[in-house]
């Protein structure tokens, strides 16, 4: 059942799970959770992933804890592994919940277009919509409410959540997840004015979402004005983040929350755009690039670089702007000083040229 | 009927409602609804809060006015009472019309989960889905296209508007209103870059949700890593907003549209965040402390203060940078003199040396 | 059907359509699409607006392009007309292909509420709810899982894409486009601390929404406290929109992704506000006025103005400041010279003293 608590793990079952070495305690010690150094109690396993976390170890209530043998002693068994971060990740792995899904099947209250093609054990929930000649691969789960437009593809081992809404000839690929309220592949907002009146621009293109993508909740991604607005593979997208018509997004990119690309915006490969951070249209950003909470670029971004403020700018230049605009006050003192000193200089010339 | 207009009320109605006294009129004018005044009508009841109104209403066609005894005479009859804002809170209360709503009981095109349990009076409307093992208190109204996963605890009197969805395992309080659209308790923003991928991290917490709280129409707020992210009882948040994994969010705090919290951030109790002002991951903000429009916060935040600008900086701090900035042109036109003094200066005094 | 390539043009066909000449190629050239002057291939047809796009046709594979006749020879047939862009729109209309959308009638799995009137032609698709006394115009499309409250008054040739939400009374003009997963008419965020709580201070007004409006995707526009909330006709709004209680919007105004306005905010006619621009609560923006890209506005605008910055500033000043702080490190320099210079000056003019 989706809503049962997880059976408790053991020590050896969790150092074979990470591939760690059990040290102290005993194998079949019981494991129920994962909980962070302060929280975590006599049967939660926590982890310290660097020297500076180390000291608070001496306080926590942990059962036990994953860390770098390099680390050395701890207060309470340890499961030593060379990443326990990622080791972490495994553990709480083993504690998941699967969570409700429709079941493989058409649920009645779905409608399925006509010659929609749905693949083995494709599971589509209460009133959702596969539109004409759409195609579904194996495994993927449509949850409730989902609207797929006419000649969408949908590839295999797939979960649309509920509500999410994908136009009409949009191509998603394999092992995609999207969140719900996402809104895949309405029009680009274009528009021309002409004779008193902002006239629409068709927006003929679609949108692509290559393998392993994750889209947040109540997320937006326009079509193109033709070709394709693409997100990458393995890319991944957080909730209420606007991507509009034409851009062009690489593989392994990372987009925060509230993040905002305007229009035919080009990400590389790899880049990471923290929370709320935009790129105003038209503009490209390198592979690797990473632009800081709330920055927006209004021009191309190097590669490899950190970029800060609005508009962003290379990480030592912003801080360096930041110091030097925090010496403005001080700038003004010392200018009144030495006006004070020349004022007091010229007087003593004028009196000496007077002697 | 939810679609009708209110029935007028007379101003002895009003000032019983208010607890006010009535000065001029007659106890049986009636009084059709509320406006500003410069809006109001004959027919419409008006309010004054502050000296500064006091003078436009003499210009004001309004019906009658709500005002503080202390602020004098008016052209229009009046009801006197200390706090006329919360006066108008209730006249408003009286032209309320009630909103459509599922009526008591489960529309049949619902789905409940088994072992559900709905307490008396619960309404569940359209396509809504309860999951396995969820309990709703009394009275709660599920609108139309709600999603509740699998062991959901919702309390009474709660409403939940159309397309609300609430992950497994979550729980949401007495008297909570969830605005349509609102997405509670998907998987945080958690992976870990291994081996040329982002590897997803396990979310197994969940989201608690206390007592008469509200959450606007399309806000999202992500389940805990592990443990919980809480939204504190009374606490109320607009449209839009964006809540990461594992924040903890005091009692009665207000975040308006657009604010976005980013993983791990705690508010103490009484907290506003004005639009879009938003804390970056792990920081906490004080008690009763204030964050500005579009402001972000990369530290600390004291209890308290009002905070300004990205970095948000005390207020006095951010209008002295601000002030100072605007010298900046002015500095550069006396460093031009100065310098310009001191050439003249050093000529005469090589001069003076060669005489 | 809705997902079907659309049939190819020719060259005559298209320069009739956007009354242009045909210069070189013959008549019956086959026209499949339209793309970029980069990516055009030999059967799409591109466009240059201007002369500095000139040159990059030089190396364009396209089969045709739109220009004016005013930029000379190019290597390709040419259509030749006055407005490139609005011709471009134009044939993008001619390669539409018409979306998906409910048939004309109601879906069994719709829901009308008593005394609702429905015009000829309205499609109502399945488990849309359409409330008690609501009134829908001729040829208006509901999508499915709409949801329209009670007494809604939506116009003719709208059309409102699944699972937007218009709440009670609110009204909806002719022409207009709801994108998925909007929500209209849902309460003004207003409350008033009293007594340690947050009291909802009603909100009674509605939405209205104006004739050839649209409307993006998971959009928020609140009602008003009282009277109306107004988005005037031809406005586009784009996705991610926050528009709160009793802002009143002039005719054309154009908002992009993710903008916000706070409460009682007035635009006038053909306001542009940028993406993520803002303004704060009860500030107005003047006929024509542009905001920029994540700009601010904490005052009244100016009509006809460009604004940047957080506080928005007329451009002028900004991009001033803007020069003026980068100037700051050189200031640093200058005043440590100045600085040195005086103190040699000093300690001649004690030398001499001391003669």
């Amino acid at each position: 059942m989706t809503h049962e608590t997880p059976a408790p793990a053991t020590l050896s079952e969790l150092a074979a799970l990470v591939g760690g070495s059990l040290r102290g305690g005993t194998p079949d010690q019981p494991i129920h959770g994962v909980s962070s150094v302060a929280d975590a109690g006599p049967t939660d396993i926590t982890w310290v992933s660097g020297r500076s976390y180390l000291k608070s170890l001496a306080d926590s209530r942990a059962g036990a804890v994953l860390i770098s043998p390099s680390l050395g002693a701890t207060p309470m068994p340890a499961i030593l592994t060379a990443d326990p971060e990622d080791a972490v990740r495994r553990v709480l792995t083993r504690f998941e919940v699967a969570h409700e899904r429709p079941p493989p099947g058409i649920h009645p209250t779905a409608i399925i277009g006509a010659g929609a093609e749905l693949a083995a054990d494709v599971a589509i929930g209460p009133c959702a919509r596969v539109g004409a000649a759409a195609t579904i691969g194996p495994r993927t789960r449509i949850h409730a409410g989902v609207h797929l437009g006419a000649a969408c593809r949908i590839g295999a081992d797939c979960e649309l959540w509920p509500n999410v809404f994908v136009a009409d000839r949009c191509r998603v690929g394999d092992r995609v997840v999207i969140k719900p309220g996402a809104v895949i592949g309405t029009e680009g907002f274009g528009f021309i004015f002409r004779e008193g009146e902002h006239r629409r621009v068709p927006q003929i293109g679609i949108v692509v979402i290559e393998d392993d993508v994750q889209i947040g909740a109540n997320t937006c991604i326009d079509r193109a004005k033709f070709g394709a607005t693409i997100i990458g593979r393995g890319t991944k997208i957080d909730n209420l983040v606007q991507i509009a018509h034409n851009c062009k997004i690489g593989p392994n990119c990372i987009m925060a929350g509230q993040v905002a690309l305007a229009g035919s915006v080009r990400l590389g490969m790899g880049v990471i755009l923290a929370g709320r951070a935009a790129v105003i249209d038209g503009m490209s950003v390198g592979d690797g690039a990473k632009i800081a909470v709330g920055s927006i670029a209004f021009k191309d971004i190097e590669p490899g670089g950190a970029y800060f403020g609005t508009p962003a700018r290379p990480h030592i230049e912003f801080f360096r702007a930041m110091a030097a605009a925090q010496r403005v006050p001080d700038l003004i003192a010392r200018i009144e000083e030495l006006s004070k000193r020349m004022s007091e200089l010229e007087a003593a010339m004028h009196d000496r040229k007077a002697d």
